[in-house]
């Protein structure tokens, strides 16, 4: 068995990587880009949460995130859906940032580490 | 004693994560938003400084660091801060991006990993 | 022997820091800012195999990517030849960001993650 495990893999990327007791979770957009901040939101927390079950873990052993919304107008809305979502007494190390993402109709992306 | 430790966790993050012998410190800002580069950048390593002794280590053990502004122009003052700081022979993997942040006033944003 | 492994450390940053079976390496700018995208890539990719080398590991071993063009015109070209590159089989967890970056004319920038 190897030390590497990869989930979902494509020619671009791996939608999970298991290593020495971490995940690292590909970052996450929603699945409907023309949806709002706050159902994207949610359709992103939803994958993380089905990509973190597959490798054996969930949300309350993040450890890391960073989270880009397009507009920082957008900052509260994703908050609001984040903070009902985070395990109580287990949120991540965090950074909330502001960036152009892959399709123009994203309006927020998600990137996690989580303890094993 | 569970394998994760969590420091200054709010509903939305934690300020310092521990695991695996690694610690993950959220992205710093500012205690005043209003000063300026150098000021704002010289508070964030201040706090690095304190969450990394709460951690039990410190910033001579830097793994990895992500450093932002938001606008390119600030990027020389706040190296010259950095510079100063980092422990002789101890640099981090760094990258240094641009970013809009989560307060309109703030201009520097610090994120890092360390070794415990 | 140290726990901690630096290579090429300059007073800002490593280029690569070995830890506790894992390595990061330093954001990866292109040799000639004034190249196109696709030429910024491949000197970024060497560069990264380069460094992943001397640290005892290869591609085939990569956990987490951040990639950066300053502009999503760019992302096209960038990932055409990230796709060529990365091993069969062995994709990174992945995100995909815009941010302007340390020199006028860099157009990408690949901050990466590998197992040893």
């Amino acid at each position: 068995m190897s030390d590497i495990v990869r989930h979902h893999t494509s020619t671009r990327m791996s939608q999970a990587v298991e290593h020495n007791g971490v995940v690292y979770l590909a970052g996450q957009v929603g699945d409907d880009p023309t949806a709002d901040v706050k159902t994207q939101t949610q359709q992103i927390l939803d994958k993380i949460d089905t990509l973190l079950g597959e490798c054996g873990t969930d949300k309350s052993r993040l450890l890391w995130a960073q989270l880009w919304v397009t507009d920082m107008r957008y900052f509260g809305a994703m908050n609001e859906v984040w903070d009902a979502w985070v395990s109580e007494g287990s949120a991540p190390a965090r950074a909330g940032l502001c960036s152009a993402l892959a399709g123009p109709d994203y309006k927020v992306e998600i990137m996690v580490m989580a303890a094993k």
